[in-house]
């Protein structure tokens, strides 16, 4: 990394974001998981998931327009199946309802080997990879989906566009032995709309298949780009389609309709999915060479990037290298102008000085 | 389609494989399974894995090598999670493994809203969004992932392949509303290895990015192909990655060992890996504009093709296309060198003749 970054204690950071949260409404708990959470995103270097998104998240689709509701009480809605269980979140902050969700699915886990927690009128949980990695590094597997805020992305050979950049997130349980848990986590466009507004503002081409423009035609021009595209043609459109799908069957009405709320008697929120199995549920106890589950999960995975594959990255392994180079700096890491934002913020909300002078540069 | 193709008798087609695996040692529940199986493929259209291809992989990895044992008993290893269940298959054939494990986790599912399977000492199961279309039929969400026989595919920025074409396959309760499930089906790899062998016949170049060479660069000639490579860059190696941590929890050894038998104490065989979700165990039970939940998901497809969508494909529509062409021409429908292959199989089986003459052309 080039790029100077500075480092901020994670408490002034947390106290910090918990104020904004409050400032807008938000209750002490829900602030707190707002902090906890961009904390976790900014310690794995997910910079596009911070505390500043995530407020500028709020502010666009969330407290800020009808998206999100301080204080609101999730409600868990009964049914028959005894591994299962469906949420109204009544548009509850999302990190505090991920969070919420991920744990209850793990005490499913426990009991049943596999656990599912589905939540319906559900707000922006801003990185399902977090949630995934904090259940991974508890020893658990992980899955997540949901359904994006907009319909950005245009299905496989259509020209209009109706799916959101829907993510999957995965973790597996593997920070035993590798030092840091698996972590499969991206959206199923070729890349996001901000990346195509970076490219217009720097004047640089689009990659072939990643947007289309006014009339579906597929564009590298990144200002005649106006939607985008699924990663891998049918492949990452069909995963695309999950996520809707899984959002069809929660509660979720039309994508085109999504956080476009007007007093018309429509859902315009999103759904999340939540899934988590144990280990031991899916172990046969037998393992080859006497390895225990773990040393054999750990073998498989050293014979795949083994081979003369030194160069093919674990996913998860930028994460965890960016949570050691803070742990190493004793701080969150975060560049000049995210300081000067977090400045604005603190200014704001009567918090202490985030002068750039009084971060030490980053190691 | 321009090939011409004869209509067969789905009887006359079952009778043929079932007196084939009969004459290579399967009782005869797992020829009726394999036979069924390879008709429900044919049906809808999955002519890469027909009955030919089935009994040409039963020789060269199956009970024509030491990967798969006629007449072998799954053993349920008992464990303490109530909707999990793992076996050990003996290396029992995959059609007939790969029909039981989705019969119980639909079982499974209907008590806890999911429930998983998860399958040691597997033999290939050749054709995984069969067994997900048939419980997406039924009214289930079905997912399962096995781990390919052979590791042709080289991890995202590695040399060397380690990881099979490790398929995912989701199938999705729509036939009620759209007259067939959603199936997403397919290989992380770009292209099969019979596509390179193909194209290297016909003297056509390889996209970008699908195949290496022996020293590991990408190629696009492909008789310089040595290895595959994932679709979607690090996405499909992540997708890929998925299958062999889920096979080395279960019980799979090293891809680099599967399936290249040897008296080495070694364990060379596939893992599978299924999951059923009930529907009912994901709903919130809150539509919009008063839809049931079947209607909302329609919905929501609807509106993910409409918009100028209309040239969007969803996914299972191709095979349902086949299966009503089948429908219309009372058989199951074969190219003249199909009908060929099968004849040879008959000589060998001494079965009624599959003289091309004696079959209509297809409608």
């Amino acid at each position: 990394m080039s790029e100077q970054f500075f480092v901020v204690p994670e408490a002034k950071h947390n106290a910090l974001v918990e104020a904004a949260y409050q400032h807008r409404g938000f209750d002490a708990e829900e602030a707190a998981a707002a902090a906890r959470f961009s904390a976790y995103a900014s310690r794995h270097g997910i910079r596009t998931h911070n505390a500043l998104k995530a407020l500028h998240l709020d502010h666009l689709f969330g407290s800020g327009s009808q998206g999100c509701k301080p204080s609101a009480k999730i409600e868990v809605i009964s049914n028959r199946f005894k591994a299962s269980e469906v949420w109204n979140a009544n548009r509850k902050l999302g990190q505090a309802t991920g969070y919420a969700a991920i744990e209850r699915a793990i005490e499913l886990a426990d009991e049943y080997g596999v656990g599912q927690v589905s939540v319906d009128n559900a707000f922006h949980y801003l990185w399902g990879g977090g949630y995934v990695m904090e259940a991974a590094k508890r020893g658990y597997i992980a899955y997540t989906n949901c359904t994006a805020a907009l319909a950005e992305v245009v299905p496989f050979k259509g020209k209009f566009p109706t799916l959101g950049t829907n993510p999957h997130s995965w973790g597996f349980p593997t920070a035993e032995t590798l030092g840091y848990p698996i972590v499969i986590d991206w959206a199923t466009s070729v890349v996001a709309m901000g990346r195509v507004q970076q490219f217009a503002r720097e004047g640089v081409q689009l990659p072939e298949n990643a947007a289309v423009d006014a009339e579906g035609n597929p564009t590298t021009d990144p200002k005649a780009a106006k939607a985008l595209l699924p990663f891998g043609a049918h492949k990452g459109y069909g995963l695309s389609l999950i996520n809707e799908l899984f959002g069809g069957l929660i509660g979720g009405s039309l994508p085109t309709l999504r956080s476009r709320w007007a007093e018309d008697g429509e859902k315009h929120s999103c759904a999340f999915y939540f899934q988590v199995v144990h280990p031991d549920a899916l172990s046969s106890g037998n393992f080859s060479q006497g390895r225990s589950q773990a040393e054999n999960l750990h073998a498989v995975i050293q014979d795949v990037i083994g081979h003369g594959n030194e160069n093919a990255i674990l996913p998860g392994q930028f994460e965890a290298e960016a949570a050691k180079r803070c742990d190493a700096n004793g701080g969150l890491l975060f560049s000049a102008a995210e300081v000067e934002a977090f400045s604005e913020l603190a200014a704001e909300c009567g918090e202490d000085s985030w002068s750039l002078d009084s971060f030490s540069p980053a190691k």
